[in-house]
């Protein structure tokens, strides 16, 4: 096996006393004792409503504005929500106008789910991680929908307000939808987490990161549209039914845990994010500062041979910038200890001395 | 509101004292125990292999000839695994060839997600709720793709051995991928299961019916066809991810519950069908005997009349056979207490008689 079998199914599920990984990007630190609390007396079983329990749909109405239980679908995850969402849009409107705009770097599922639709992806660069509004205004009109990720996964940016607000005035003038993933809403270390607003904006999140839920597989999809949000239930009666029911009642609990858990979880990120960002910076690398997730996307020479050597010769995991449409850098999560990032870097400083 | 809108989305989650349902498709009776105890003590939370546990899938694996781990793949039930299949097979071959074969009355379900996935169902009407294998011959020649359902939802018939064997020798011989969804497979009053096989054969499977699970969502396909495998495998990376951990962990619980537990609840679902098989007769309705599943489908005059005027004055809901392409009949669900489906076989002879 060589560098050319690289690619995140080979790192998935990779373990071992002496590894490093700051490959898969999911929370290192558990979940609220309040999810595991309700397990002992939980006894249901049957089929739930497919557009998810109205306990849990009303408990999120009152985080989102001019909402009720109905703007809500309770998914997968958010995958299953971009999914649905994307492959009820394809099935809308002009089917010759058929384009999704993805903001490069992009998170790697967008692509493929945009094909999977039936859509075809175009894309806009990223000017230091964050939109270039410029091109994107050029490119929006000839657009279905376009996918908005801030804080982004990989580049651990944030948009400015100012651009969000100019996406949400264009794409509501053009009535071009807007799929906001915002699954790091609470994960932002500059700001508050800005909410875009619009009659075609459906907003994407998960209980994966804030609460450290990644396994259990619950996410929802928000909109005001009504007729696109009964549109995803019709596609989810067929295609896999309603949310696992323990889950949602797990994520129901989790709604009620104190602000102060998701402020805590936040002071530790800053911490590893400061740590990771100046350690690379020491070691000499080009990046981006991260403003919220837990990335960072640094210029590296070779890639590929960063990202295999490192794996085979310092047993440390990073990811190609390449699955992410940034082919001249990597990406790494921190969502691991102080103690195993500090040995990472110094790992990396070792690999990059050596070369 | 009136009969015109019917829908199977009008009964979800109507529930009441007085009402008696024949409508939802699930087991009444509660799951074995084993599938709870594992709760008090669950504490994991990270993401699981995208393909489903190592842990369940070896434990299917004694379940299936010529299988190991590799063969199956852990999806949101049954109706996730068919969608992915679905995708899979029409990203496969000649794109023009995109024709899947259903056997009428149909689950409702499959003409959906055959068109979700960008191909064409076309039908084999059934006899007697059994395969007309020689119409069923003379379609499958210009098919990508065939679902079988035996037991059969909604019309409670088992194919013939003879029949399925003859499927398996044409399909296998003109290259056309069976889906075999087989959840009703542990619920036959007439004979043991018999597992199609064969290089394009994709057996799908729940916890849903067997161990009364629906509303945890496991479900898995198997297949001997590994390439077909990696290709589910890889469009569920991007739309779902893992299936949920912790609902997988008590599935895993379920394939250690002694055979005696599956024993026990066939003669609960025998006792029903014979009840309201003997029941429906002594009505005068003409219906075929069943034979596996927990459902009868007795031709009706004016089938919308019939389940309007039964749930609006007689509290009782039946479902419209025209939703699985049956128009002259109902399909009812025997998922609930003898006392309760006495009372409903009452109701329906007071309207009978008052029509």
């Amino acid at each position: 096996m060589g560098k050319e079998q690289l690619s995140p199914a080979l790192f998935i599920g990779v373990q071992g006393e002496d590894i490093i990984s700051f490959g898969s990007g999911q929370p290192d630190l558990p979940p609220p004792d309040a999810v595991y609390k309700i397990l002992p007396d939980y006894r249901d079983f049957k089929y739930g409503l497919i557009q998810g329990t109205s306990e849990l749909r009303q408990a999120l109405s009152r985080q989102y504005p001019s909402s009720t239980a109905d703007s809500f679908v309770v998914t997968n995850g958010a995958s299953e929500a971009l999914d649905l969402v994307l492959r009820a849009i394809a099935r809308r409107g002009d089917p010759q106008k058929n384009k999704v705009l993805l903001a490069r770097p992009y998170y790697y599922s967008y692509p493929h789910i945009v094909r999977f639709a039936g859509m075809e992806p175009v894309y806009t660069d990223a000017i230091d991680g964050r939109i270039d509004f410029d091109d994107f205004a050029a490119k929006v009109p000839d657009c279905k929908a376009v996918i908005i990720n801030s804080p982004s996964n990989p580049t651990g940016r944030v948009e400015a307000i100012d651009t969000l607000k100019k996406i949400e005035a264009i794409t509501s003038e053009l009535g071009v939808y807007v799929l906001s993933d915002e699954v790091y809403k609470d994960l932002i270390y500059v700001r508050e987490n800005y909410l875009i607003a619009g009659p075609h904006v459906v907003t994407i999140n998960s209980f994966s990161k804030t609460f450290a839920m990644c396994g259990f597989r619950v996410g929802y999809l928000w909109s005001l549209d009504q007729e696109l949000v009964q549109e995803t239930i019709a596609i989810k009666t067929h295609t896999s039914m309603n949310t696992n029911i323990l889950g949602q009642e797990m994520a129901l609990a989790a709604t009620s845990v104190p602000v102060s858990f998701i402020e805590e979880q936040l002071e530790v990120w800053r911490q590893r994010r400061d740590l990771i960002y100046q350690g690379l910076l020491d070691l000499g690398l080009e990046l981006w500062k991260p403003e919220g997730a837990f990335y960072v996307m640094p210029k590296v020479e070779d890639p590929e041979d960063f990202v295999w050597d490192l794996y085979e010769r310092y047993n440390t995991i990073t990811y190609l910038g390449e699955w992410f449409g940034a082919p001249d850098r990597v990406r790494l999560s921190y969502a691991l200890d102080v103690d195993k990032i500090e040995e990472g870097l110094q790992r990396i400083g070792q690999y990059l001395k050596s070369r």
